[in-house]
């Protein structure tokens, strides 16, 4: 284990995030605390930092392994109320690996056609290929979450919903998909500040949208369906983690780190050469 | 303009390194020649790092008009001969920028169902997003270079595809897409060297293919297929350029100098609020 710097966590953060199966109570969750983190927001922003060699050689490793008849994945699902920061671990955090290893995907409300196939069908769609860390802004969720609270479906509907997705989810689980499912958790009082600041900063407005103060109004129901999807859909093979994310340097920080651990713990090793090496060099040489 | 620091260069690298209309002579160039920059390695690193900022600001200014209606994107195709860098300049280059606003395809050997569809069909599923930048790891290129070489197609096939290529190039200008084609040019020795050191290196096997020592054996034939792709295919709205990349760091620079300096001239500006902002100030206070 490498010396212990200032703010780095000693034990495995997943277990500290990680909902426990059973009842789940959101307003228990103290939306500010950075847990396994005890340094200020400048050590927080250079642990990120400091992670980013580590995470991208892991990722690079789980993408070779990938390339040579590897079967394994990552899905990464961030889920949050609007400026909760789904983007800014996007930008920060996915953003210290090679672009090429991600799949992104971003959804939206569901088009026509897409709606005609049933709500997983876009979902699979997007599922990372073999080696890649898929990254989901949004997700399923989302299909018992506005869904449920916009009433866009009857309620005989979403209720079928939580046991689809867990069967959808040991599913891909079976199929070699590791899935970590993120809530990034804001209180509202945060979300207003962020909110006041899109609106008084003219290279931010293109990011807000009326819509936004509408959904804000519903924020006890939102509330109730996050409660109600991460109690129903916390599964061993699909946890949920709960990340606080008033503070966006500890959102940042925490969603990597728990990327990084779960690299780690699929331990990705360089594929052998399914080649005679020393014929190549051979071959090569003679060239 | 910004005070000149070491390495730096004063003019538009796009003017120095794009290809003039007109015969072309890639045996001209010299690989390891590092046009508009005169420091070291270590000066050159450190200029990538620093367009870090500017380049993920431009984009996500491009980003910010892509989702407000506007239509522009870019398209950076690279090609080169096996091991000349095209993932290197993504990881290094690419990886400066938000991955929210790549699209990175990488083209493998058509399938079958790719070449029922015609070579282009391929080409135009991945062309990005309006507001994204898009980039092939390979391309509607290869089937004039491989293809060619190869005798995959007859030569009546590939001698259309020229003006076919034109024709869809400029059909992609015409609908907002500004196209950047960059020739990762490498010389034979060198490519011998990088080959050498992934057969030495255990954790570079995966990235070896024997393959790759039968194309090289064709290398006069594959710069002949340059050489006409090049020549036959530059055209204002689409040119070509020329990167030496005998030196990776001058290699990784010169590409994202260029991407930098096209999302300059595209200039995007912060879209303006498409609502009352005064309106939402008061309805987000009552919330």
């Amino acid at each position: 284990m490498a010396k212990q710097k200032k703010g780095q966590k000693a034990a495995d953060l997943r277990e500290q995030l990680r909902v426990p199966t059973g009842p789940v109570d959101l307003t228990s969750y103290d939306t500010r605390a950075t847990p396994g983190f005890d340094g200020s927001k400048d050590d927080g922003k250079a642990a990120l930092d400091d992670l980013g060699a580590e995470v991208s050689d892991w990722q690079e490793r789980l993408f070779a392994e990938g390339r040579k008849g590897g079967e394994r994945s990552i899905l990464l699902v961030l889920q949050g109320m609007d400026t909760s920061g789904k983007g800014g671990v996007i930008r920060h955090g996915a953003g210290l690996m090679d672009p090429q290893g991600l799949k992104i995907t971003s959804f939206k409300a569901p088009t026509p056609a897409e709606k005609r196939r049933g709500f997983l069908w876009r979902i699979r769609q997007a599922v990372p290929d073999h080696g890649m860390i898929g990254i989901f802004d949004r997700s399923h969720y989302e299909d018992v979450l506005i869904a449920r609270v916009r009433n866009l479906v009857p309620p005989n509907v979403w209720e079928k919903r939580y046991d689809q997705i867990n069967e959808f989810e040991a599913e891909l689980a079976a199929s070699g998909v590791t899935l970590l499912k993120c809530y990034l958790h804001i209180s509202a009082e945060e979300q207003k500040a962020r909110l006041e600041a899109r609106l008084d900063d003219p290279t931010k407005h293109w990011k807000y949208n009326p819509g936004d103060v509408d959904e804000r109004k519903l924020w006890p129901d939102y509330m109730d369906a996050y409660h109600a999807a991460i109690e129903r859909c916390s599964t061993p093979q699909a946890p949920w983690y709960v990340i606080p994310s008033d503070r966006k340097w500890y959102r940042n920080w925490a969603v990597t780190t728990i990327l990084s651990e779960t690299l780690k713990s699929l331990n990705p090793e360089w594929p052998e050469a399914d080649f005679d090496v020393e014929a190549e060099k051979k071959r090569l040489a003679e060239t």
